[in-house]
């Protein structure tokens, strides 16, 4: 069994912790791509905040970190496929198998239909597999499949899940409307709009595991609202009572065989003693229950992420949804 | 797409409620094998309690009923691989697939190596699976085992479930020790010690699933008493206070890669307002849980036998342990 050659591609937080756990795997990171001028020409252990080197530099340049010869990219830059499409296509093109946090990914066939099938072309025809895994593999796909495995008549499956805002620095305050006023966040839905996003392409991947046809779709964004002055650790300020401590997005489909799915997920700045949860419950026969405390949405992303590198490299070419890798499962040890 | 065609084999509670969901999913029902002289000869639907008759007689002799041909056997008449040796064979030598909700044949291959190794070349040598699902399918294998692909490090995995001894009838309360003095139960355990079951099974076969090697195993059984009268409503009778309501059975294994193991299985008459219940923790990198309510075990392992039932058609031949049977999934509509 050789090594696993990984490279890093985006040495934000995501990448930090993710660099932690390949090398924690056996994974050998061969190279490691960056923007940040203060990052750039780095050695990747001292970024990532292991305190001792690793002898990988970060490289602005994807092209030359990609060019030693790697299994996998782990790409963790940014959200939606639309910003995500040349990050994606460099490694493919490298003949580079890619496992991503990017959301849209997790099903994109709805929402980002062009990128979806270029990039499935693409990774097809050089031979590796584009997909994405994170928190909502485990905890908003399999686990509620694995559960749905005990019904014998679904009528509608709902999920509720919440994460801390400030888990994810002061720019993913800043976008789910951390401290403006309710009025100011209404006219900015107003005239903006709310995209469709990680709770959609979870439910889409939901529905095509369960072979089932989606009808209609809707969604909505509602404001969660301090009810006493909360400190945004984050953005290091407070907010004032009465505005808005994050969000609440809510995303329901109906399908042609008649079942109803519904899943909320709630973005806020936590209060002492909160912290990330996951639950579910379905109505039919029988009527069923999951919930799961203290999920630790940041670092199970991670976690996950790691674990699904041997399913993806296994996984046939192309963009492989998330529906379509199988069972999650724990790698003990090495990987390989 | 034909109709799968099943052979209901025992038509006790279990076999009933299976009656109903097997002909709701569309499977054709061509045979019944029941023994108890008040059942053999009547129509199935009027022994499970259907309200009508559905053309198929219980019939005391599995061979004439398995001569018909049939997709699968759906088996539950009793416990133990030994007591279900020569059912399990009788239906692999008709050349008809098995599922069981018998505990042990989940995992067998430590606590009955010899008929387990049997009944596989049997299942092999007639092209057919025997394989047992249940709610353990769900709820204490597969559950657990998404849910430890979020862990970046397990170091143990521990579990505890209770269930409803009144669920099961007046035998399964007497088994249980139901009403015993702590004494009497003691002494009984003292005697003729607790057969390793349902709860080694379950771990025997998620550590499998990890790919990780046990090096010890140990069980024990508690009692659970009762700290006011309570009534035990299967037996229809008062259980005293300080009298057993039931017992806890747990089995622990340690792997070899320092993994530990637990899990505890809570069987007891339940008081106003409990319900059956699963909850997991996980410690390591990080701390994981799961909990769900109101799980229903006895309709659960019924809805998951038939959920089964198109995988274990489709498993290779052989006695296939649930390790290796793939995720759980629901089956909308009629199974095929």
């Amino acid at each position: 069994m050789r090594d696993l050659r990984a490279v890093v591609y985006g040495v934000g937080a995501m990448g930090s912790i993710l660099t932690r756990l390949l090398l924690d795997k056996g994974v050998k990171i061969v190279g490691a791509v960056g923007r940040s001028p203060d990052k750039v020409g780095r050695d990747l252990g001292e970024v990532a905040g292991l305190g001792r080197k690793i002898g990988v530099a970060v490289d602005s340049d994807p092209r030359r970190a990609l060019a030693v010869g790697a299994d996998i990219a782990v790409v963790c830059v940014s959200s939606y496929l639309s910003t995500m499409r040349d990050h994606f296509a460099v490694c493919l093109e490298h003949g580079v198998n890619v496992i991503t946090i990017e959301e849209e990914t997790v099903f994109p066939w709805s929402t980002a239909p062009d990128h979806a099938a270029e990039l499935d072309a693409l990774a097809k025809s050089n031979g590796v597999t584009l997909a994405a895994s994170g928190a909502q593999d485990v905890f908003w796909l399999h686990l509620v499949g694995t559960l749905l495995g005990a019904s014998h008549k679904v009528e509608a499956v709902e999920g509720h899940c919440a994460w801390n805002v400030d888990d994810y620095g002061p720019e993913v305050a800043t976008h789910v409307h951390v401290g403006d006023t309710p009025e100011a966040f209404e006219r900015h839905i107003a005239e903006h709009g709310w995209p469709d996003f990680v709770v959609r392409a979870t439910l889409e991947a939901l529905v095509s595991e369960l072979g089932l046809s989606a009808t209609s779709w809707s969604s909505n964004v509602t404001p969660v609202l301090a009810d006493e002055p909360t400190l945004c650790r984050s953005q290091n300020r407070a907010v004032p009572s009465g505005h808005l401590l994050g969000i609440v997005d809510s995303t329901e489909v109906q399908t042609a065989e008649g079942l109803h799915f519904k899943f909320s997920m709630e973005g806020r700045v936590y209060r002492e003693g909160d912290s990330d949860t996951n639950e579910w419950r379905i109505r039919g026969e029988p009527d069923l229950h999951l919930r799961n405390e203290h999920v630790s949405y940041r670092f199970t992303t991670c976690s996950s992420i790691v674990n699904r590198i041997p399913d993806v490299i296994r996984a046939e070419p192309g963009l492989i949804t998330l529906d379509r890798l199988g069972k999650p499962s724990y790698k003990h040890g090495a990987l390989g």
